[in-house]
């Protein structure tokens, strides 16, 4: 064994350190925040400070210079990114909590809590320990902070899948760039600046374009909740498919033009961005021809169709049945936001039937598009996974043959459909894991169905945010034990990094040889 | 394309035909037990001769004297023997329905009932929908028949797990003789017949054994419920992890000692038959340094620990709180129930916690061990999953590696690991739509929790028998629409034969080229 190859932690360190150094710059908007409201001010001096302190000493562990970073550098570098940003992300909430006098019923005081919003704002999953969501008990200042959290994860994740991960060659990310036919982003920019910068500009434009559209809306009277505040604060939260939202009711609390206008936008955010890139280069046919979005869309079309059914002819749910427009309106709104990942509600879907909602949950596992900030399995792995199935029914019958794994006129190396296939047995086999021990630790004094644990794991694997029940979209997370937050906390951590970067940290071979 | 090579359909048929002529031979049991019991002789003897006739008839479709038999003939041979012995097994519920008085109350008159039980029968699955289940409005004869349905199953599964399966590489199912090191039985007895005697030896062994220990049970004393005809009845059901049982509680019927008795001979079905080869020859060492057994005695070992816990320090079930055997043996029995796929209940696992069902639910999906009476996914094929994902991540590090997966000292096959990998994917798939499906379509009238359907298709996909809540161990299927039971029809077939030898007679490259 050569022990010469060592993992330069220091650089992974460093380099992390850095990201927690640049958080102040935005922290910049709360504390311009804080001071126009008048609500905030010193808590997000102090939050600066912290993070400027932390992140410029980390920065200073610097790496062996004589070194390249390698692959074992980049899965440090990416798992202790998302960790160092959620610990020292939470210190406003630690900090309103403790020192003002209206955050003291905050449960977001509590470090364990803290930490978990944080988690969750960072990897953009949306699941709440916010007791009550108000601007009594918190600053408008904070509550945008934590919108403002899921858009910095966002941007992260847009490079993380388009940029690293594919590098890395992780659970057949490498598909997810090659998946692009023809001049892909990451020809046209070779650099994983150039191409940060690319994909972060169609971010931007999308994010402004949003909130621009709600705030239109306010505009003209048709959408009056919707104020400048509110708009800024959901096109924080779309295109990251984030799904915090400063209303305790989420998009409830607005307007049908509203939850129509944002549909698009949530099914925009689950796309592959390097599609977007296309499309800009008015390449139309790359686009159209691309089998992934078709599934994706088609995923999202069938569900929908299926959901306004149940929606609408079921007995029951007296302001739906045999209402269209609700129905389909809320059916769309909803598997959008379920498949998409993103975790806004429409309405509370704890009152559907026991069908529509487990549609929602079997949503939860098709994920969005690779390359997009979805989160979940992701279409792309399914769609190789349901062509390997049918080569095996082939080579079953023809033990002879030699059939490759095609994605369009693409042929899959072996190496990837492997990886797709380890990655998709070990978010399954994690997850019922994970259920199982959720189940079993239970609430304290109540009584936790398998559905609701079943739903608040794949809920926060997956990025999705609400499950169902206990853990519903007006409900949250508060009720659990400390250790069972702990858990989702790691589960939103591992989900977000596609697993596997932060379990091979914990193997043997990654440290030694 | 060569279209000369084409299916011998005539040659599966006429071997199917054979197993169902060879029907009436096993039915005579039944036809005994009606003269003895003075109910139900025309019944049967109607019941033979239809078989006889049927079975005749299909013989006589010869195949092709020229060719040998080829995989897809065996494919075909395989998936219409199990089809056709349920159509033909399921006529004496008919007839006895329809033309007796007595049995003119029996929800099993109806032939999607009657398809389904008899299916659920030679499946071993347990699965019932006798809307009641007494000798009253049925004869002990028919009750008996039921019974026997899952010991015959259990014998043609033997057979199909350790001689036909492997030769046909099914989802990895080429480990499941190579499993067994040294000289296997494969090797000691090189044609199917041979090693066909050899297994039925050792099951038909094992079965004598059971029945008189439990009636020994009642001879002293121990077990006044326990008469010859349950003693036989139970061990019918017991070796081929059937489940069925002619007392309406199952298990709960019969005393302690009874219970505590059934246990080891439930974990014996859920064994490879292939280790009682060895154990009868002496060979301990290849016992002992067998992978699948530790894992398998393993998987039941800890979650017998879990349930006991829960059972015993969860207030509430007023019964077992706080008293250590009942924990201990109900947890036992049902954890071995579930794991082996055997289906028995010791008590109604409804009244548990909502973990402790949980717990229950997921030992569905571990599975008996290869070669084994048992269904679902198998103890083998997750620790070669596990083994691939440990050697994913090492590989994610060290892309230039090539590391075989290792079962002991034996290194599995590529096309072995993939045929496993896409085996556990198309189970999950299968039962995640079929919920879907099953919770969408819902009952009439009734409010289907997604666990209850849930546990209905992991149930019946896995050949374990009883659900949870409304298709608890105490309840049954019935309340399903036609629909829904036709899929489950469906799911117990495919799940016996492991999924993909019929799922290839759908692919058009099964019937052409
Ligand atoms: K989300
Ligand atoms: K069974």
């Amino acid at each position: 064994m050569n022990t010469m190859v060592r993992v330069d932690w220091r650089a992974s360190f460093s380099l992390a350190g850095s990201v927690v150094k640049w958080l102040t710059v935005p922290m910049l908007f709360p504390v311009a925040l804080a001071a126009y409201y008048g609500r905030g001010l010193v808590t997000f001096l102090v939050s600066v400070a912290v993070a400027f302190a932390v992140g410029w000493a980390l920065e200073r562990l610097h790496g062996d210079p004589a070194k390249a970073l390698g692959a074992r550098e980049g899965f440090l570098m990416v798992a202790l990114t998302w960790l160092l940003v959620s610990v020292v992300g939470a210190v406003p909430y630690l900090v309103e909590g403790w020192m003002t006098a209206y955050g003291a019923e905050s449960t977001l005081r509590f470090p364990v809590n803290a930490l978990f919003e944080t988690m969750s704002g960072f990897t953009t999953t949306g699941s709440t320990v916010m007791g009550t969501i108000s601007f009594e008990h918190h600053s408008r200042a904070l509550l945008m902070w934590r919108q403002e959290t899921q858009w910095l994860g966002g941007m992260g994740i847009v490079v993380l899948a388009i940029a690293i991960l594919p590098e890395l060659s992780v659970g057949g990310a490498q598909l997810m760039d090659a998946e692009a036919p023809g001049p892909g982003i990451e020809k046209l920019t070779p650099r994983i600046a150039e191409t940060a910068r690319a994909l972060w500009g169609l971010y931007v434009g999308l994010t402004a374009v949003e909130i621009a559209g709600l705030y239109v809306f306010h505009s003209v009277g048709m959408a009056p909740e919707m104020t400048l505040y509110n708009a800024v604060a959901h096109g924080f939260t779309t295109m990251p498919t984030g799904g915090f939202s400063p209303e305790a009711r989420s998009l409830e609390a607005f307007t049908a033009v509203v939850q129509w206008f944002v549909i698009p936008f949530m099914i925009a955010a689950g796309t592959n961005f390097a599609l977007f890139w296309h499309f800009w280069n008015r390449d139309f046919r790359t686009v159209l021809e691309d089998v992934e979005i078709r599934g994706y869309l088609g995923a999202i079309g069938i569900l929908t169709a299926l959901v306004t059914g149940l929606l609408y002819a079921t007995p029951g749910f007296a302001a739906l049945t045999g209402a269209l427009e609700p129905s389909l309106r809320h059916a769309a709104f909803q598997v959008a936001s379920i498949v998409t990942t993103t975790g806004y509600a429409s309405m509370d879907f704890n009152n559907w039937g026991n069908h529509a909602q487990y549609v929602l949950l079997f949503g939860m596992f098709v994920g969005g598009s690779a390359g997009s900030t979805g989160g979940s399995i992701k279409v792309v792995r399914w769609i190789v996974i349901l062509k390997s199935l049918r080569r095996e029914l082939f080579t079953t019958i023809h033990p002879e043959a030699v059939r490759p794994v095609r994605l369009g006129d693409q042929v899959i190396d072996e190496t990837a459909v492997r990886g797709i296939h380890a990655f998709t047995a070990l978010y399954i086999l994690i997850f019922a894991v994970a259920t199982l021990a959720v189940v079993v630790v239970g609430v304290p004094g109540g009584d936790l169905t398998a559905f609701e644990a079943t739903s608040a794991v794949a809920a926060t694997l997956g990025n999705v945010g609400p499950g169902v029940g206990l853990v519903g979209p007006m409900n949250n997370f508060l009720p659990f034990p400390r250790s069972t937050k702990l858990l989702l906390f790691f589960l939103m951590w591992i989900g977000r990094l596609e697993i596997i970067p932060v379990l091979v940290l914990l193997t043997r071979s990654y440290w030694q040889s």
